[in-house]
């Protein structure tokens, strides 16, 4: 019996050794990368994009067309429809439906860890006339580049996963953990009704699922990259309204104050030239750094000078490397995003805007707390404001406030990340964080209380959210064989009971 | 010898009585105002937007409407092209035809004055979702107003000039001066090639002029108004350029200095919250205002508490009646139109902008001189744009440089408005000036030495520039008898030799 038992342990084990044949799973990942370009090719070519309401067909579309993939290699597809109560009203007074969630699952064996896959299908807005040389939902490969919106962002890292399963399928090998997906559309604008179809299904679909991963992200440098954590977003609408209507600015230029003048006036005050935040209280929150910290940020392989030749700028706001990157990803940082309401066509429009209301964000750190930083930042404005006295009014108005997140790079999840790392491109990854804010990264750790790890494969250089967003046709593929390495890796964590 | 004399004086007096019968001429007018509505509709349809490259082809439309209707009276039309050295090009390379200036006489009488109305066709941008009440290019009624993009800016005027000389025609009635007519469809835009044109042609189509008019603005109160000075004004782009592209403010944000951020720092120093403009010099070149403007500002009927309300603003920049339209008529003033290349649409986009180029405006009085002006904007922005140390590069442009204009009230030319408002309106006028730009009134001057009386039919309320322009059914028709009663007044004014 002892024999038998030895055997059967013997059998096991080599069974287990074999089970992993990662040559054939990266051969097979070769063969098909044509397959896999094509499959970005029709992603990206339906218009995902979420913060556009006329897009909103198209975004639903995407979402049937995900849904069917996973249907289709049997992955139990649910669409979930996120929480009711958000419910976002068209100015005609109906409702504007939010996409649904497409969940699946792929394997039940208890004796498994269960993955949980996190990624998007919605982008950001493209047209050609902002500077695309290519036309942006129409994907083009040029020198080894797959140019296209949402290219990188998130539909590549989404098909990667989706391939690196369906990998294993056609091979007949039998997954080494349970897959699950949770793919959404609502990403680029705060992942509206996301939280709370999480929070609705902690204790059914995510009950089982041991550990989260996210590759909605890139790497720093050539090198590839952990993340560990990523930057929130506060985002805020200053709108200042005057006049009834827009005026002829010689007509009333000089009797009137004028709305653009005050938003310009405030806006002003929210940082200096140097890059300091100068409203009360917002640096004083930021958690210090660690010397553990700065020895770190030293060791990353960063190329301070093709940053800034890739940027396209002779100085940054930092000029040494641990200065910059902490103000990347771990200070809050000021941006103005744009001003609607003002005239913003080419040409000559001699007109006072009645109503204009700026768009700004403030990046979240830890220990921000949005609730607080909205009131720090709308108290401020308000008596900046104050001093003007206008007679023009002003509305302060929060519109994403989304936390940061900051992973344990000790857990075995990192672990199981450098091992996978190390197998596809034999080096030994940065441990990043990221400036970006992924929101579903804190509101899985806050509600499942699951780990998370943040695996990227996007490149250091892909515009994101700019012109030209593109996937490189290397990183797309060997990303795929990363993720199929990095099931193999989870798999060996110890199973806790 | 005598006696015959004073017989064919006697008789020519009387011949000059009767020729003028002004309720005839009035009757025809009233008669026929369904006619003249709908001509301004089919006017109003065109949508000749000279700031829009892409309505170029209805902007060539609208002046070949305007040369048919003229030609069809018997005006000896002439359409002329402005001067060939101004050409604008397209960005691929090829040239932008600029519109021709139509021309027109009305009879050749060496014994009469020869009177030269000025106007043009092309109109300011309007779009529905600006916030219209009705469909700006579909002239509509409502309660006595006719809503359109262009009504009164500046296509009823024009029209209105054309009945009085087709009154005169259809009563078989010889007109009283000779009337000529110049046209034109790039006055919104700075009316470009204009001042070349009216230079080429000072010793032939201008050498018999003797008095110009121009009907491109509005009264001050329901009380009419003759116009004896405008503003003129600098238009000024200017551009802030940093990173190759948009990059995303969650991955780039903290580490590069935006753009929009050095821009917002440079136009909150072009004026203050109380109106005082900060550019160094501006203020000092300014004429001082005298006693005897001060008492006729005085004078001037100005309803305070209807100007706020009708703008919908509870106070104004000034609150009693001189200091509000000396800075509304003869003190320069700044306006920041818009930023074109940031983020304007609805939504949220978290974008740095890469480039981005606002749109600044001072309005000029005397004494002072746009090249000055230029100078010292230029001179200052990049001052206080050193001062920020910033790597991004800013570019100042004077895109628009027109000088303001001003009238001796005690010219004839007044009297004979006086005159003429007395009769229709059986009141005394206002004698008031402009806050807007009529920078041909500025050429006119300056190459023709002839005087230049600004006649305006235009309501106080009628929207220049904004949503919901219209002109009232009451201005359009009793001005058509104003410029009728208008020829008729000035025929009186003694003929130097």
């Amino acid at each position: 019996q002892m024999a038998l038992l030895c055997v059967a342990s013997l059998l096991l084990v080599l069974s287990f050794v074999d089970a992993f044949q990662y040559s054939d799973l990266a051969l097979y990942i070769d063969s098909h990368q044509e397959e896999y370009v094509e499959a970005l090719r029709d992603w990206v070519a339906i218009e995902s994009d979420s913060s556009n309401i006329l897009k909103r067909p198209d975004l639903h579309r995407m979402m049937d067309v995900t849904a069917e993939k996973l249907r289709e290699m049997g992955g139990n597809v649910v669409m979930v429809h996120p929480w009711a109560g958000i419910q976002i009203k068209l100015p005609g007074g109906q409702p504007l439906a939010l996409p649904k969630v497409v969940t699946a699952h792929f394997g039940n064996d208890s004796q498994k860890h269960t993955v949980c896959i996190y990624g998007h299908v919605d982008v950001q807005p493209a047209k050609l006339e902002d500077g695309w040389r290519t036309e942006p939902y129409n994907l083009t490969e040029i020198d080894g580049n797959l140019y296209g919106r949402g290219a990188s962002d998130n539909k590549a890292p989404v098909l990667a996963w989706i391939h690196a399963v369906e990998a294993y399928q056609a091979l007949n090998m039998e997954l080494p953990v349970n897959v699950k997906f949770v793919i959404e559309g609502m990403e680029e604008t705060g992942s509206n009704g996301l939280d709370a179809m999480i929070l609705a299904q902690r204790d059914t679909f995510f009950s089982d699922v041991d550990f989260i991963v996210i590759s909605d992200c890139g790497w720093l440098s050539k090198r590839p990259a952990l993340t560990y954590g990523t930057r929130g977003n506060c985002y805020f609408f200053a709108e200042v309204e005057g006049p009834r209507q827009d005026l002829h600015s010689g007509v009333y230029g000089g009797t009137v104050i004028e709305p653009m003048i005050d938003l310009i006036g405030i806006l002003d005050t929210l940082i200096s030239p140097s890059g300091k935040i100068l409203i009360p209280g917002i640096r004083e929150a930021v958690a210090p750094l660690t010397d553990e910290e700065w020895k770190m940020y030293q060791d990353i392989q960063f190329d301070f000078d093709h940053y800034k030749s890739k940027i396209g700028v002779s100085h940054l706001m930092y000029n040494n490397k641990v200065d910059l990157l902490a103000h990347r990803w771990r200070h809050p940082t000021v941006s103005i995003h744009g001003i609607e309401g003002a005239f913003s066509d080419p040409g000559t429009k001699t007109v006072i805007p009645a109503k204009v209301t700026a768009k700004f964000s403030i990046r979240q750190v830890p220990d921000m707390d949005p609730a607080v930083v909205k009131k720090q930042v709308t108290d401020y404005l308000h008596s900046v404001f104050a001093k003007r006295k206008s007679p023009n009014k002003l509305k302060v108005t929060m519109v994403i406030g989304a936390k940061p997140w900051l992973a344990d790079t000790k857990h075995e999840l990192y672990q199981a990340g450098k091992a996978a790392v190390k197998r596809v491109f034999n080096v030994d990854p940065d441990l990043i964080r990221e400036g970006g804010t992924i929101p579903v990264a804190r509101t899985f750790q806050d509600v499942t209380g699951k780990s998370i790890i943040m695996l990227p494969i996007g490149g250091f250089d892909d515009g994101l959210h700019s012109q030209n967003e593109k996937m490189s046709r290397y990183n797309y593929i060997e990303g795929t064989k990363l993720f199929i390495a990095y099931l193999h890796e989870v798999a060996q964590i110890k199973k806790s009971v």
